[in-house]
């Protein structure tokens, strides 16, 4: 798949390199995680040299970190919602999630999620996301007593890191087929519960 | 981390030399998916010559079968559960999936996953494993409607992979602590109504 190397008919670094080089680092790191990309392969995919990959990013690291940075606020995302009626935030927690995925920071996230598994940096990284940034913040709205937080936290995060996961990483048919509506409608009541119901 | 190839001083093939790459093969493919991992960092993890890594199990596709093969029969995993009144069948189901990961089959089942993320091939066999092989006869059981069974098999393999993925692979302490009663508490009611209930 990878082109090899060897100097004849790579690209100078133009205007754009930086672009070229951060769209081949995006695809290998969600192709092959974070175990399996190098700055070679990188390189490679982006037909220019790898000492270019380290002039603009540096480590494998910090090209990692300025593919995914960051898929998205989720303070901001999920700030419009903190003033509905506690009743409906299960469905908005949803409809935002899938908005997210299914919009222009989906592929960031999809590689985030991807690279997560092999390497803890990331996890830390994706647990920072979306349980302590997006999740917390509702549950803090709701008035959820502190003891409860981290169960309810965990239950919301794997729900929803457990429809990403089937519907857009694994493409599962019977959750890559249905409609964003048609989910929201049927995991709203669980993502509910876990936020005000009995758990 | 890796030792370095170079026939001296490596294990002759001793009986126990196919144990020894199996364990290696499994720790490799765990920690560097399918895509990171090379039959030449396996022989060398486990000190071994690539030659023989090929001798005992063939391609690296072979190699990862053995690996993962299968974690656990899932038929036989939901066999005693089918005779349960379908009430219980929810929480039946969550009891033995966490079992089945807090058990030895937990590993391989932790590699599964986390291979399936980046190889397509690996996601069909999980999805044949999780979806078409457990949860599938067990909405048969509860005589699910056929036109329903694709969007609740979905939802209940979403929750429990999210669940698996949220515990067992990311170890996120909110859902690493607590013990398995308390999640299968909070859980079951979820599974028992993308099983029976409406969605």
């Amino acid at each position: 798949m990878t082109r090899r190397s060897g100097r004849g008919g790579r690209r100078p670094g133009s205007p754009d390199t930086r672009g070229q080089i951060l769209e081949a680092a995006r695809t290998e790191f969600a192709r092959s995680g974070f175990g399996g990309t190098t700055i070679r392969t990188v390189a490679a995919a982006a037909a220019v040299d790898p000492a270019l990959v380290h002039h603009y990013f540096g480590s494998k690291q910090q090209l990692f970190e300025a593919v995914i940075d960051p898929p998205a606020d989720p303070r901001a995302i999920v700030a419009p919602m903190l003033d509905l009626p506690r009743e409906e935030m299960g469905e908005a927690l949803v409809r935002q999630f899938l908005a997210l995925w299914d919009g222009p920071p989906g592929h960031r996230a999809r590689v985030l999620m991807t690279t997560a598994v092999t390497d803890p940096t990331t996890g830390a990284l994706l647990r920072e996301f979306v349980l302590m940034r997006a999740v917390h913040p509702v549950l803090a709205a709701v008035a959820t007593p502190r003891r409860e937080r981290d169960l309810r936290a965990g239950l919301i995060t794997s729900q929803l890191m457990g429809l990403a996961l089937a519907r857009y990483v694994l493409a599962f048919p019977e959750l890559a087929k249905p409609t964003a509506d048609r989910l929201v409608h049927a995991i709203a009541p669980t993502i509910q519960r876990y936020l005000t119901g009995e758990v």
